[in-house]
C-alpha cells in the first residue's frame, strides 16, 4: 500500500493562566483532568513567557483565563498562551473568558473611540482561537463580534434559581438599575414566575433646573421584596445607590445579584453599607478575601463550565446550557 | 528624470440601486452631482446586472440601496455594485444603507441560528466595501460587526425635533413599546427636557394562570401626552397594540415615531386605525402612496445624508451629525 | 492522566434550503437519511430567518439549494444556513449548488461590470463554505473562482447516455447552438462514438448590409439527426431557433439537451412550438408542472449527486463521478 | 495648529524584471520615463536578489515582466520585485504581464490537478500587487481569479487591424484550429466585417476504428484565403498541421496570427515549413532572431501599454482599450 | 457634471499614548505640531479607554509608544489607538514603537512557546496599523515578522558617533558580551574605524567539570578601552559581570553602550557599581530620576525619529536615516 | 436516524517533488509507505505540471522538495502540488522543505529589497500549506514568518554528533567562519564537552589603510583540530579561506562541517583543495557525483526526516527531535 493508515484519537487538554487558578482546579476536577503543567512568569521587564511542559499535538484545547485586574496582562497571557497552541499543533483552540474583557467598550459613544469589545474578538481570531466560551455577556450581540463559533453560557438563570430557592417568590419587584437592563429585568420576572418589574430613570428634572440630574423609580416597589439585578458590578456606585433609593421609597427589602463581581476600589464597602439584605455573584472573577463581607454569597460557575466543555468536545448538544438571549 | 509626476485629484460619485431612487435623487441635489449613470436590469431568471455607463476610475463611491422588500434582490444588486466598482478600480467605496437589512438578527436567540446582522458586513466587506454609512442601526452593536469605520447617523434627533416644534413638551411622557427601547426612550426624555418615561411590561399573569402573556404599563401615562417611539415599525402589531393600551389606561393622547417604516402586510390598516393621533417615520425606506394615511407624517432624511456624504469626502468632522449612543 | 481522550466520531446532515426540496428528499432517500429539520421562514419585511432543530455540533454538513427565482432570495437563505452551521459548529460545511447562481456573469464583458459568478465563490467562502459541489459549469474555469475543493460533477455525461440509449447514434450529428458551445459539441460526439459536429455562426451578412445579423450553420446537417445541445437553457430563444433553422436546412429531426432547465418568460411556448422532437434536462432546478409539456423528458440528477456525497462523506475516490472539461 | 499639512503628489514609476528589457524599455520611450534603476542578478544558487537603487516611497508602480522561459524564475523575480515595493512603501502596485504564465492550467481537466492561474492571481495578491495588467488571456475568466482590478487589454485588434490592412477581406475564411477557439475566430470574422469561418474537428473516425482520431474541417475554406487564428502558439503542432491540411483541403492561401509567441522547441521549424503565407505575432513574449524567419511579422504591443498605464496612471476611461469579451 | 471634484490635502498628526509622554513631546517640537489632544484613562477595572478630541478623518496618523513596564498595558492602549484611528477614517496608520515589545520572544527556544514578537506584529496588523517605525530590533529579521512596510531605524550609530567624539579610538576594542551580538561588535569596529573586536564566551569548563559554566574572553583586551555594547539591558546582570571580567583581565577602562535601558530591578546597582567609567543609553524608554546615576549618559532618539516621520510624510527617501544590518 | 454516522480514519500519505527523489525514497522506506504516484513534467514553455494518479481525499500529505537548482522551479513546482492537494480535498498538508529556500534573505540589509524568505512563507500559506517541516534555517526567526506550525529539525546535532565519534574532543576548537555564527559554535562547543572557540573576523585594518579589509582570527588555534562550522556552503569561498588561514596560523587539522551543501560553482575546487581533512554535509540537498571528492562525507538526514513525520502523524511529541534554538 502507499498510504499508511491509523485511527484517530481525540484528547481535551485544559490550560489555565495565572489570573484565577482555583477557577480552572474546580472546573478540572468536575472534567476529571488535571490542567496541563506550564512554566508561566513575568520577565523583569513585564513582559510574560510561557511554555507548556507537555506534549500538546492534535489536542482539544481549552485555554481558561479570568480577565481580572491586571486585566492587560491577563489577556495577553492568555494570546500567548493560544500562539503557542496553534504553533504546537493543537487541533482545536477554545478561548474560555467567563467574563469578556472590555465588553462595555462594545460601541462607539461618541466619534473616534475603539470598538474595543471587537478588538478583543479580533485578537483572538489572529492568535490562532477556533472558539470561544464565556458567560453572560454584556450585551448578546459580542457573539457577532468573533468570527466563528461563540458559546454563550447564561448564568443568570444560576442566580435567578438561587433567589427563587431562597426567597419567596410572590412579593419580589425585579429591579433594573438603569433603563439599559430592562430586557434583562423582563427575563428574570419570567423565570421568577411573572413577578413585576421596575427600573431606575435618570432624569434631568424639569422642576429643579438648578439640579441637572434626579433619579426616578419607575414601577412598583412599596413593600415589595426587590431584587436588583445586572450582569456586573465595578465600583458598585449606580447599584448601591440604587438599594438605598429602593428603601427610601418603602421597598420592604432589597437583594442585589449579578454574575460578574469585578469589584473594584469602593465596592465593597458601598455594597456592604448600602443597606442590601443579601448580595450575590458568581466566582467568574475571583474574589479574593478581602473584597468579601457577611451577606454576599458567591456560587460557582465551574459545573455549569465543566458540562459545557464536556459537551463541546463529544459534539453534544448543550444548547440547553446556552441561552443567547440575555 | 526617472519617475512621472501628477498632481491628484478627487471625485465624488454617487451611485444609486433602484430600491428608491428618489431618495437617491434628493441627496443627489443636495450635494449638486448626478446620480452615475448605469445599466441595471435583471434577467429573466432574475439574476441582477448592473454596468456604469461612465468611468469610475479613482472616485470616491457613493452607493445607495434602500433595503425595502423584495430585500435580499436589492442587498444582492448592492453587493454586485460594489464588486463591479471594486473591479473598476474605484479609490475608496462607502455603502450606504440608510436602513441596515437583517439589523434585528443581531445575536443568536437560541442556539443554531445565523447572526445574519454579523454576516452582512462580511458580505460587503467581501465586495469590496471601505466603509458603510447607515441610521439608527437596531442595536448600536451592530457598528462594531463592519471591520472599517462606520458612519452612524441619527435620525431620531430629527424625529425628537419635529416633535418638540409640534407638540408642548411639559405634558409629554415617553413610551417604549417594549423592554427592549427602554434605554431609547430615556434619550428621547432628555431631548424634551426631562419628560417622564414609561414602558410596557410584557409578562406573565401570577393572578390568571391560563392567560400565559399580558401586558402592564410601568410609568404614569393618565392624562398625558404619550409618545411612543421605536427604531422601526415592520407589520405594525407592537406598536399598535400599545397605543391601544395606552389610550385605555387614560392616556390623554398618543404619537408614534420611528424612524424606519418597513409597514408590512397590515402595518397600514394597524396604524391608521389604532388610535395615534399622528404616526411619524423618515424615508429611509420608500413609503409609496399606498401605504400612507392622514395623520401619517415623513420627515426626510436626504440633508442629513447629504451633509455626511459631504464631510466624508472632504475628510470634515461630522461627530455632530454622527452619534454612537443608540 | 492529564488529558481526557475519546474516540471521533463523524456524522453525515443532509440540509435543504426551500427552493426545491423534492431534489434534496430524493437524494436524502438515496443516501437513506432524513433531511435535518429547520424553521425556516420569511419575516413580513421579506427577511429569511432559519434555525436548525436538531444540534450540528460536529457534524459533516451538505448544504443543498437549487438556485431558481426568486434567485437572491435563496442565495441568501443558504448563506444564512451555512453561516448558522459555522457558528454552531459544524466540522466541515459542503455546499451545494446544483445550478451554480450567476454563471453566465464569470467575466467583465465590459468595463464597469462585476464578475458575479467570482462574487458568489466569495460571498459562500465568507460565510464560512469549506467546499462547493456543482453540476456542469457554465465555464470550467468557475472552479478557480472559489479558494478550496469544488466537486463539478457533470450530468451531460448523462444526457448523452440517455440519447445513445434511445436514438440510433449513426446518423446523429452534434450541434452547437453558438460559436461558444463548440467545444461542448465535440466531447459529445465523443460521447457518442465520434458522430460529426455543426454550429450555429452569428455573423453580419456582408451582402445584405441592411440586415446586420444572419445565422449560418457551419457543417453538415441535411438529412441528420441533430442533437442540439447546451448547459443552460433561459428564455430559450436562441436555442429554439436554431431547432427551426435546422429543420429549416434539411435536418431529419431535432433534438434538444441541456443540463439546466431555468425556463423563464416565454420558454415553454418557444420549446414546445420549435418543432423539436424530444426536448431532455434534468431536473437541477425544479420544473413544475406548468412549464412542461409532452415531449419534454426530465432526467433526475439525484443519484449522482448521492453518490458524490456519500464519496465525499468518507473520502472515496470520485474522479469518475467528477469531470473538469467541460 | 496641531496637523501637519502638505499637498500630496503622485508619481509613475516603472520596472522591469530581467526577461524582456527591450519591451520595456520600449514602454518607457512611450511614456517618457526612464525605467527605475535596480540591481538584480542570481546567486549561484540560483536565488534572485533585486534591491531598487531610487526611493520607491510613495510612488505609483507599474512593474513589468515577460513570462517567457525559464518562466518559474521570472515569475519569481516580478513576486519579489512586488515585495520590495510593498516593503518600501509604494502607494500602488500594478503588475504587467503581457502573456499571463501557466493561463491554460485555468482549470482542473482531471481530479487531483493545481488551478495554476488561479494560484499566479493569489501569489502576485499575497505578495502585495494591488492591480493586474494583461494582454488577451487564454480564457477572459481569468480575470475573475485576482481579487482586484484587471485591465484586460485586447491585441486581436491589433492582429486584426494588420489583416485588414494587408490582404483584401472580402475572400477571407476565419479559421479556428480546434473547437476551442470558434467564439475568438466569429469575434474576428465580425472584426473583418462579416467573413465566414470555419474549424477543425477532432474526432474519432468511426469508420476507421483503429485509427483513433482524426481531422475534419468544418466550414468552407476551398479557394479562400484562410486566417488560422489563436491566441499562443508554444511548439506549433497543432497550427502548423491545421495551416497543412487547409491547403490539402483547397485553401488558396493560408496567414496564421496569434498574439502570444512561446515558440518552443520544433516551433520555428514547423511555422516556417508549414506552407503559411505570413505568420503574425506581438511582442508580449521576446521573440529572438534565432527564433525568427522570412514571413514572420511581429507587431509591437509597447504602444497600447503605454497608452494604458498612462490612463491608469491618470485615472483616465480606458474602456475603449481594455476588452474582456476575449 | 455628475461628479464633484476637490483637491486631496494630506495632513500629519501625532498620537501619544501615556507610557511616556516627554519623549512625543520632543517629536512634537521637532516636527513642529502638537499632539493630538486625547482622553485617555483607566476604568478602576483596569480596562484602558481612549478618545481623540479631535477630528482624524483621513490624517496621516503617527502613533507613538514606549513600551515600559508596565508592558502589556501599552501594548494594549497602543492597539486600541489604532483601532479608534481606523474606525474614525485615518488615512494611513504608522504605529512607532521605538523599543518594540517582546523582541526577545523571536523565535521557539524549545518546543510549545509562543513566537511573541511575530503575534505583536499581527496584534497590529489585526487593530488596522499600515506600517510600522522601530529602532534597533533585537534582531533584524522582526522586520519580516510585519506584513507591510517596517521604518528600522538605527540608533546604534547614534551611540557609536557619541563614543566616536569622546574618546580617542585607537585604543579601543568592541566587546560582545556574549556570543550572539558579535556581529554587532563588528559593525561597531568598522563604524569606529577598524578597532579590534572581542567576546565572552560562556562555556563549561573540561577541566574543572563540577562548575559547569565559565566564562572565557575571547579576544584580546589588556590595556584595552573596552566598549561593551548591546541592543538592551533589562536587569543588567550580564553586562555588569563582562565589564567586571574585563576589568580583571586587564582592560584599561570600560564603557557600556546599549540603545534600550530597561532597567529593571537591580540593574541600577548593578551598573553603578560594575566599574564602567560611563554607561550609555538612549530615551526609546523612558529612564526616570531614580534609575539614574552619575556616568550615566542618556542621549535623545528624537531628532532620529522626527527627521524619520518627516520623510515618511513627505514620500521622501529615507534610507540614510534607516538601516536593516543589525 | 437523521444523520449517517461514520468512523473517521487517517492515512499518511508522501509526495515527492522531482528535485531530489532519492531523499524521498529513502525517507518513504524508512516510513514503509510509497510515494504516491503523479505525472508531473515540464510544458516545452517551462511551465510544470503535476497530477496525483491516486486519490488524496482525506489524506494528512507530506510533500517533499529540495530546494537545489533551477531553485524556483522547484518552488512552483512545491506551491503547484500544495494547490493540487488542497483543491482534492486533503485533509492536512505539511511541506517538508529540509532546505528552506531564500531563507539567507531574511530581512531587509539596505532599503528597498524584499524580505524573500518572509515572502516564501506566505506564498507556501496562499497555495495552502499547513504546517512546515524544516531543517536547520538558515536564522530560527524564520519559524515567526510562517503563520502556522513549524517543525524545526535540528542536524547540526547530527553533524556533531559525528564529529564527537569519530575525533577526539579533547584538542578541538570550535571556530565560526565569519562573525555571525559565533552562536552556533558556542553550541557546538557544548555539544563537544565544553571545547574553545574561535571566529574569523573581517575587519578593516588600520594599520594598512590601501588594503581595505583583513581577516583576523579572534581566539586560540595554534596547535589545535579546529572544526569550521556552518548551516550551508555555497561557493565555498568564505569557508575555504578560513580553512587555509587557520591553517596558516598554526591550526595542526582543520575538519570543516555544514548542513546544507548548495556547492555552486567553484565550491567542488575550492573545498577539495583548501586543506580541511574532511568535509561533512548532509543530503538535505543532492550532491551528485560530480560534486563528490574523497574527504567529502555525506550524512543522511533521512532517518530524522521520518521519525519526525511519523510523530506528526501520530500526534507524538517530537520535542527531542525539534531545536529551535539555532
Amino acid at each position: 500500500m502507499n498510504a499508511k493508515s491509523g485511527t484517530p484519537k481525540k484528547s481535551l487538554m485544559l490550560f489555565s493562566g495565572r489570573a484565577h487558578p482555583e477557577l480552572a482546579e474546580e472546573v478540572a476536577k468536575h472534567l476529571n483532568v488535571t490542567i496541563t503543567p506550564q512554566s508561566a512568569y513575568d520577565f523583569a521587564s513585564g513582559e510574560v513567557f510561557v511554555r507548556f511542559e507537555e506534549s500538546v499535538r492534535g489536542c482539544d484545547a481549552f485555554v481558561m483565563q479570568s480577565h481580572t485586574a491586571p486585566i492587560n496582562k491577563w489577556v495577553m497571557e492568555q494570546l500567548l498562551m493560544v500562539d503557542a497552541l496553534k504553533r504546537a499543533s493543537a487541533k482545536r483552540i477554545t478561548v474560555i473568558m467567563p467574563f469578556y474583557p472590555y465588553a462595555r467598550q462594545d460601541k462607539k459613544h461618541k466619534g473616534r473611540e475603539p470598538i474595543s469589545a471587537r478588538l478583543i474578538a479580533d485578537l483572538f481570531k489572529t492568535a490562532g482561537a477556533d472558539r470561544i466560551m464565556t458567560v453572560d455577556l454584556h450585551t448578546a450581540q459580542i457573539q457577532g463580534f468573533f468570527d466563528g463559533p461563540v458559546d454563550h453560557l447564561f448564568a443568570q438563570t444560576l442566580l435567578a434559581r438561587y433567589m427563587r430557592e431562597n426567597y419567596p417568590a410572590d412579593n419580589i419587584t425585579v429591579v433594573s438599575p438603569d433603563a439599559g437592563r430592562t430586557k434583562l429585568a423582563e427575563k428574570w420576572a419570567n423565570e421568577l414566575g411573572g413577578t413585576p418589574i421596575a427600573f431606575i430613570h435618570k432624569t434631568r428634572d424639569p422642576l429643579r433646573p438648578n439640579e441637572v440630574v434626579a433619579n426616578r423609580v419607575v414601577g412598583e416597589v412599596k413593600g415589595r421584596l426587590c431584587v436588583v439585578i445586572d450582569d456586573m458590578v465595578d465600583t458598585g456606585g449606580t447599584i448601591a445607590k440604587a438599594v438605598t433609593q429602593l428603601l427610601d421609597e418603602g421597598a420592604a427589602d432589597v437583594v442585589m445579584a449579578a454574575t460578574h463581581g469585578i469589584l473594584s476600589g469602593p465596592a465593597r464597602e458601598r455594597l456592604s453599607e448600602c443597606g442590601a439584605r443579601e448580595v450575590i455573584f458568581t466566582n467568574t472573577l475571583p474574589i479574593p478575601e478581602e473584597k468579601r463581607f457577611p451577606g454576599m454569597t458567591v456560587l460557582s460557575i465551574a459545573p455549569l463550565l465543566a458540562r459545557a466543555i464536556q459537551q463541546v468536545f463529544e459534539d453534544g448538544s448543550v444548547t440547553s446550557l446556552f441561552d443567547g438571549d440575555a
